[in-house]
């Protein structure tokens, strides 16, 4: 979030979207770091495709894309990646949902932009 | 973006996200209005089951949730909704990105919350 917003430049679908939104605790220090950590670590993983992030000091939203489920599953299970994880769940979440959706379609404004 | 951020009380899996990202442009003037308005008629319409929103000064990102394609479909060609688009288009995004996903899975912190 301290970067600027960049859209991030999917394929053609289909692919997948793990929509993550949470809300924050009032301590959020080791935050960012942790989360450009995971970002990094991301983009080297087999089948990543981009990130978009959005929010405040209250709530975030984050989507990352994916080619396939296998793919997600590899991210979510990445040693690394279940500390940080349960580091969430433990100082900087108070509450999330995590959805994985199938994108069929996207529509970009400026046109092809 | 001007009240408390709330989770979207979903149904069980599947049905459908319209992830919408954006970027802003520096006159947001009466944008709060439109938005307010926009998700207050998004509520009547027939499939609407639930939004999620967040963002800062430069991008937002938008979730709306949906039983089914038809639904999505009906409120984008909503009178009011096609007006408010094309003023979005001409005043308040610098760009977007929406993306029409069918969710697949869901997953909750606190466990059940």
């Amino acid at each position: 979030m301290s970067t600027a917003f960049e859209f991030a430049d999917t394929p053609k679908p289909p692919y997948y979207v793990v929509v993550f939104t949470n809300t924050k605790t009032h301590s959020q220090a080791g935050y960012g770091e942790m989360a450009e950590r995971m970002e990094s670590l991301a983009r080297d993983q087999p089948g990543f495709l981009g990130i978009e992030s959005a929010g405040d000091a209250r709530a975030a939203i984050t989507l990352s894309y994916w080619s396939s489920l296998e793919d997600i599953r590899a991210w979510r299970a990445h040693l690394e990646h279940l500390e940080a994880q349960s580091k969430g769940r433990e100082l900087w979440y108070s509450g999330y949902r995590l959805r994985v959706a199938l994108v069929e379609r996207e529509v970009s404004f400026p046109a092809g932009g």
